[in-house]
């Protein structure tokens, strides 16, 4: 056979990779072998730890807001190698859990141990869900951010977390996240449009060769095949570092997060309602996601310092995370001050709940009243 | 965070993804997640369907044989899209039946039904260890081979069948396996060793920033560090279609397997010791290693027509199993007649089953009897 892993079509991932995984019911097994075993790795968290608009972000929130970790108990969810933990020490924090599922809690300890931490930090190895504290917490802080804000599902510990061991007095560090979304125009539709085509006329080329050469006729697999690289090439979302010219219309906030009080039922599945107005004459290619998060503290126990972080188009402060594109296709021609209606689902995948699926349906009033063709879309953020 | 799925990192397989998995004893999700999920697309069954070196052994192998397939009964394990099984209907089988562990087997039954087999082969969807036949057969087909013959693991599975299908007087198809190495040049030597060295400088930046900007001294991680990126550039087998001419010395046979007769203990741990004589002056990289398979039928009722499918480096018939790469570093300088004796053993990852560890240990003796430095090196097959 030769399964691709290190082979010539190994730089295929999304759907061809990692797809099982566990539903509703998550098989914690198989969830380790999908999702965490990425983060073992220091590559990984050296990409994470170069990213100077996330940490930037949570230096200044802690750094610029002292008084929330001066002599008080902190809880960092998912401490990777340990930057959040070391930090919230630094700035004056009694004690610090920081709890960590992957192997890389030995080096977050070796690094707490260089940095003469130990007497603050406690690194405890084991999914948040099992871990048991002596104590509750003054802050709970975390960087769980996925692509589109949501996806990884890792949100959900930050909860179970906050739901188990945080003061009722106590406070989240980020406490406020948005979902955005926004029109946009961008190469990459005639490119994917390009790319699936290209491995349709491949195909009939093969089934061809194979009905000649070998004698079976393999034309009854077009449809699911067809099917297999639309999903591929056309309805899996992109990642994208936009400039933000390439943003056609105003963006709109499909979801707000009070970190506080969100239950996973909140985030399982976001509908949403948005409405954009397009800025000038070009192509309506798709639609771009992206997430913010705020360091407010908390209303009793607010911030000194606002921290917020981005992570929409710009041209100096790209993130790691860059935007999610939502490719249309057929791309649509708009003008100054159309208005684009956008009805947005936002589900779990079945097969894998750290995945989601994405369905975007929608109309385009032009000033006149006349409505565009209608479009309706499901996508896949893999 | 940010898991890098579709993400910017993304691109980087092998050691970063899907490095979970069962070890001895294997999780059934786990090894579905990390391994059958891949053989579940029709876009990698297309792939090793427009593999003409393989199309042409197994098509060869079963119409110049007919008389192993003619009114008989015929197990393919792991049939896909069920182009084996099709051949052996097509070339007189009485009855085929399919086996296949994924979704896959919808699209083999509608190319069967397509192909009017459907009253010959019984596609039957379940993992080989799990199913049950009404009846042992005369002819085990199985497209089994990974990377380096033995990556994936799925002969286990062709041995299960055999142990409890194959009718005393059966025959395999193919017959026989071996693995091979030679001696190589290649410029990947440079390049790994170039790549290990880039991320290794980009580290100490990256020391140096976090340590200035965000007041953390990481150095205590430079050694994990560096094993990791070791690991990943210089350690871990890559997948090429070399060019004959890369071969350097005369090619061993690592191990010989007559797949009537081996078990799991044969291929669970290989080891072994073979010697190549350098045939010029040139600069030895390190080793490549690849196999071929026979299909001889069996000593009571042999082939007609004998079939070889080799993966040995080619111009022209190159396969997408490629030839797997072994890296010295750094190369050593060699001569017409140096004899490179290499002691070789390949046992299963702890981690994940279907993946491999291979130690070289060699020395290389000049015609002078003068003995070079000696190596020894672990890879991963990933």
């Amino acid at each position: 056979m030769g399964s691709f892993g290190n082979g010539p079509a190994g730089d295929r991932t999304g759907p061809y990779g990692g797809g099982g995984g566990g539903g509703a019911g998550v098989d914690k097994g198989v969830d380790f072998a999908n999702y965490f075993c990425t983060y073992a790795f220091l590559y990984h968290q050296k990409e994470m730890l170069s990213d100077r608009v996330r940490m930037d972000a949570y230096y200044n929130a802690i750094f610029q807001n002292k008084h929330h970790f001066l002599g008080k108990t902190v809880l960092d969810v998912g401490t990777g190698s340990g930057i959040l933990a070391i930090w919230s020490a630094q700035a004056g924090a009694r004690k610090v859990y920081a709890v960590e599922a992957t192997k890389m809690s030995e080096h977050a300890r070796a690094l707490v141990k260089a940095n003469n931490l130990e007497d603050v930090i406690e690194v405890i190895e084991g999914s948040m869900e099992d871990v048991s504290l002596p104590e509750k917490v003054d802050v709970i802080i975390s960087e769980w951010m996925g692509y589109f804000l949501l996806r990884e599902s890792m949100f959900d510990s930050v909860i179970c977390a906050r739901d188990r061991w945080l003061k009722p007095t106590g406070v989240m560090y980020p406490s406020h996240a948005r979902m955005w979304m926004a029109p946009i125009r961008s190469g990459l539709a005639d490119q994917k449009s390009n790319d699936y085509e290209g491995a349709m006329d491949d195909w009939h080329f093969f089934l061809e060769d194979t009905r000649i050469s070998y004698g079976v006729d393999m034309s009854i697999l077009t449809k699911p095949f067809a099917e297999e690289q639309k999903k591929w090439y056309l309805q899996t979302s992109l990642w994208n570092n936009l400039h933000p010219n390439q943003v056609i219309g105003t963006a709109a906030t499909v979801r707000e997060l009070d970190c506080l009080t969100a239950t996973v039922n909140d985030i399982a599945e976001v509908r949403s309602n948005f409405s954009s107005i397009i800025k000038c004459h070009t192509r309506l290619c798709g639609f771009s996601g992206w997430f913010d998060v705020h360091f407010r503290g908390r209303m009793e126990d607010p911030a000194q310092k606002e921290i917020e972080l981005t992570t929409a188009p710009s041209v100096d402060n790209g993130t790691h995370w860059g935007q999610q594109v939502f490719l249309l296709n057929p791309a649509v021609t708009v003008s100054e001050g159309d208005d684009v209606d956008v009805s947005f689902a936002m589900t779990r995948s079945k097969d894998n709940h750290r995945l989601m699926e994405v369905e975007l349906d929608g109309r385009i009033k032009q000033p006149s009243g006349n409505v565009l063709q209608p479009f309706r879309k499901m996508f896949y953020v893999e």
